[in-house]
């Protein structure tokens, strides 16, 4: 009898409803579609193909202004390209302190870029101007002791779903930029900060000054597809030889270019990110009349941070859930796709563990 | 009108017959119905399901031995991954002078491992097991100048489409493992090793004493699915950090999974690979009829390595052919959906430019 | 006429009085004739020497234990090679969110292990277990998304002069083993911390339990001499070739054995140390009567770090002083040999303006 | 009985003559009076005094050019860092292959410049022009699979006592100008080099298109001192921040600074390296005498290869001389004050053993 090396945590597929993240889901059927259609005769590997120029084209023109796209699989690998384009080689990336690049990349940013990442406070898990100034103005720039920074990443939604408005992306960008640094927006959700703030990807991104874009499709849609989306042409050149350094070229990578033609190529992808919003408001306009249940930080995406009694946690975890703990708080996050009775079915199970019997 | 800014090369999409790589082809049925099929319902994301769960398994039967295998989108970040894994942190890493890991991935194996690639010569492309012998014995074990050996790099089969015998890759191990170092095999071509040779995978590999596998599917009908094989469970340990700190993990990996798994359960990817290698068989057939033309390596995958005149180059470069040149060598790769006429035409194109005109 | 490209600073060479660093001093009489001494006769280049061995020796009398000890030149070196000593390829240093480490060396120790330095908070610029506890205990061991951590960094004296007492070090280690790290302690100013604590080395190092320190000798009489000093044997294994892949390697390492070996050879090292500190104390003393000056730290070894008026850092800055500032603070830091006259003047200097006159 | 951690190697002190580094020699006399000179008074730390300045202004002079000049303590650190201020982030550096770099610094240029050593062939132990042009041709400039190359490494005098001529220098260094690289000089030896060729060392270095030069005094009278001496003010932007970054940067560094003042002020490096030189030429001419005995490379510095029987060699480890092997072959290594007597009984020793017995 064969056996393999057993991984530690084994998948409940009996479970019903899954609110662990949006990665969970499948693709979208247009996506699929993008994938069989691909798969028709021969295409220059390593990117060189039509489908990556279509997208090329696809991209420039949603995001109103002349981009270089570069196709990925993978969140982590797309935010460490992008941040590694902006490098020097002694370098400091300022980002919040909950930042996923800071907290959930195991130092892939590091890594790839060798810089040290500075963690900044703020309120609402967002960075603030005066705080980002306050912390240049003490950087040490030019002193050789000192790391020298390069970047400020934004994370947009931030890991805990909170927005920045375009005006607060402006201040920050600002800041960056007047003491030389480059500036990055981590959109693995970018699709949710659209969909909410009803405003053009134009209006979230070079527009307030981001020069490159880490686009995540793949938590909305799409299979392992993941775009750097760079504004500044001085900031492309070097990417190629980056990613095929850090084994990023995907050899048949029409199959990806496909996807992110196809994600972007028409209103449904803000549309998905629109229904996943729409879920967690709704979560959270029932939460909110619950006794013993508060908002970590306010629900503007498509995700919950929520401290609640210890019996609602463990009637959560006796239901037919499955989500994640951060620490003491529970994290809901939910899908364009998310059963509503499986919303109902949730909501109904932490009222009756709050709600006193009568 | 929105422009992009220009990649320097255009995909002649007009071209018939295309022998540029195996990987310009598309995905095999059965890996398309597998993509299909796992997307159904949710999935714990970064590898933690159950289709991954299942490739290992699979993998575990194919090769009659526990293995971890993890699931990567490129070959070159599975090479890294699987040399990464056997690191030192001021090493070396032995293979041969021409193999895939030493000229054609950027540098990557040396930013994942830290190391530095020593690369021997050998006669078809192949190591020899007395120049490894005499390298390792002159490489100053113990002395904290030199850089000190940790790994075997085997590419089987290599890139100019030569193959080990499985008692030339137990010769070859014998001397690393006596060393004190790790083989890695880079299967990017697995498949025609093993069609072409007609053993089990476990003959070319663990039984040989090959520590770590990076076995290719995309060349080979799958859409960007590399798989890590460990043999050794002390070297699967780290993987999953290095993974993650590279940028590899996946975060809808059972897409990958699936595919693998897909990819091993029945005898397809032979058939496929077997195929592609009777095509270059073909060819190297007719080749050796016509004057002037000469091979650079023996034939016993799916590529040729050709020196033939400047004229019936230049009849190639007319002709409704893609293909690489390496210098002035004329590289073939066939696919195993190679059109039959795409053959004809060009063994026809080159004999008559290389036969005397009556 | 030739020139150079000019250097932004230049040296005030006519001050008098310096309290900028204790590295601005010269050496012991000792450590240049131990220099001089060493300069007979010739010795194996790298460390391979009996003035090498001799120094091993007297070492492992001083710290009462078996030691391995490596002569290096520069503090950030020593530091960066024993933390690199004790690292995994993923991972985390816990360290001060002040420590030298963490601010004044331009990323060092993330170069040479690649890890991610996590900064926490802590009164007197001292860590304290509780909150090392909590912060391991939150940091994901075993999530691969995670940086896995595998040191601590002790800075004793820290950057502020404070110290921890053998009790504190001990908690402080306890909690890091028990979470299977290792400790480092950066004893830049080592000799100041067992002037002012009045205990063998030993109570500040093995017998609480760090497993490997930086003992620098450079900033109390030496010419750019510094040792790794390894109580763990597993831990210096590797060491010889970090140090070489670092550029770390002297070549003619006698000259630095043999101060290092002479530093610690009579009690000298702690003499000088104790009359440093005690300039400092008279210092403090002197300040603690003066309206608006008040200490940023308490003063335990020989540095001050004072907030005063503008008006006494104004006239600090008129008079023959040389001293750093730290944004608003005044850092004062004295050597043994500083001169009486030049303490009396600079306290006349802050008293004049800080006195109301009468 | 306190032990410390055994050292493999011991240094027999009882041995006379000493042939195997000029690493193994003391200090000149000057040397150590410029190091005593410069213990008066304080100076600020880091490279920012007036020892500094005065070196840079010395080589200024020496050099007949504008300069930059960088003091460290290692030899290895010395060309890591030259070669990283030329660097891009995926790339190539080109060297013989038996240069100093590609073999006894443990990696260290890799780890510093994350760049692939592309180790060339060519007789003499030197590059040749023809040769490097092919391979930078061949380099696959703009493929992104391909590392990019950067910079090109001269090593003069050669790891085996050979010399470029200021015509040989020249033609290299246009070729790799015109492929767009930077040109390094080794100097470890700098002035054996200038010695035996009799040249200013203009006409090695920026005349020739040296961009930057690691000059080495430790082997040739002073005490850890190297200089990076950069021609072009470009390449010196970012030299402190890495130099930081890995630990180069002396906290006392007027000490080093001002041996490397004192080493160029006069012509006794010159006449010391000359003298090392004869001893050299002396010992070959009577080689050249014996039966058996042949040179593995013409000697042109202070270093012999030697090829000798067995029993010669045997004769020479019964003798009092110390020196190393490289392989079958004895190498000598001549100092400038290589005992007469020394140099006598050994070139009996091996007459003896090779001359047959009347």
């Amino acid at each position: 009898m064969i056996e393999y090396f057993p991984r530690p945590d084994t998948d409940m597929t009996e479970t019903l409803y899954d609110f662990r993240s949006d990665n969970v889901g499948g693709a979208a059927p247009e996506i699929l579609e993008a994938i069989i259609a691909a798969n028709a005769g021969t295409a220059a590997p390593y990117g060189d193909d039509d489908y990556t120029r279509r997208m090329n084209e696809r991209f420039a023109a949603v995001f109103e202004h002349p981009v270089q796209v570069f196709a990925l699989s993978s969140g982590t690998g797309s935010n460490s390209i992008a941040l590694a384009a902006t490098a020097n080689a002694y370098g400091a990336i300022y980002c919040h302190e909950t930042a996923h690049i800071n907290v959930y990349e195991c130092g892939a940013p590091e890594f790839y870029t060798g810089a040290k990442l500075v963690g900044l406070p703020g309120p609402g898990f967002k960075l603030e101007p005066a705080a980002l100034e306050e912390a240049l103005v003490l950087a040490g720039r030019g002193n050789p002791t000192r790391v020298q920074p390069f970047a400020l990443n934004l994370t947009q939604p931030t890991d805990f779903g909170t927005l920045y408005s375009p005006s607060e992306l402006a201040a920050l960008c600002e800041v960056a930029h007047r003491h030389g640094l480059r500036v990055h927006m981590d959109g693995a959700r970018f699709a949710n900060a659209v969909a909410a703030l009803g405003c053009p990807p134009a209006d979230l991104t070079w527009r307030c000054g981001v020069d490159v874009l880490s686009l995540g499709a793949t938590k909305n849609g799409a299979i392992n597809a993941e775009a750097v989306v760079v504004f500044d042409p001085d900031l492309a050149r070097d990417i190629p030889y980056r990613m095929k350094r850090g084994g990023q070229v995907l050899s048949k990578a029409r199959f990806v270019s496909a996807q992110l033609e196809r994600y972007v190529a028409d209103d449904r992808w803000i549309e998905r990110a629109r229904r996943a919003n729409a879920h967690a408001a709704a979560l959270a306009r029932e939460f909110a009349a619950l006794p013993g249940v508060s908002l970590v930080a306010p629900v503007e995406i498509n995700m919950l941070f929520l401290r609640m009694p210890d019996a609602a946690v463990a009637a959560l975890d006796r239901g037919p859930f499955r989500y994640y703990k951060l620490g003491r708080d529970v994290r809901l996050v939910c899908r364009h796709d998310q059963e509503p009775e499986g919303v109902e079915s949730l909501v109904r199970c932490v009222r009756e563990a709050t709600l006193p019997t009568r």
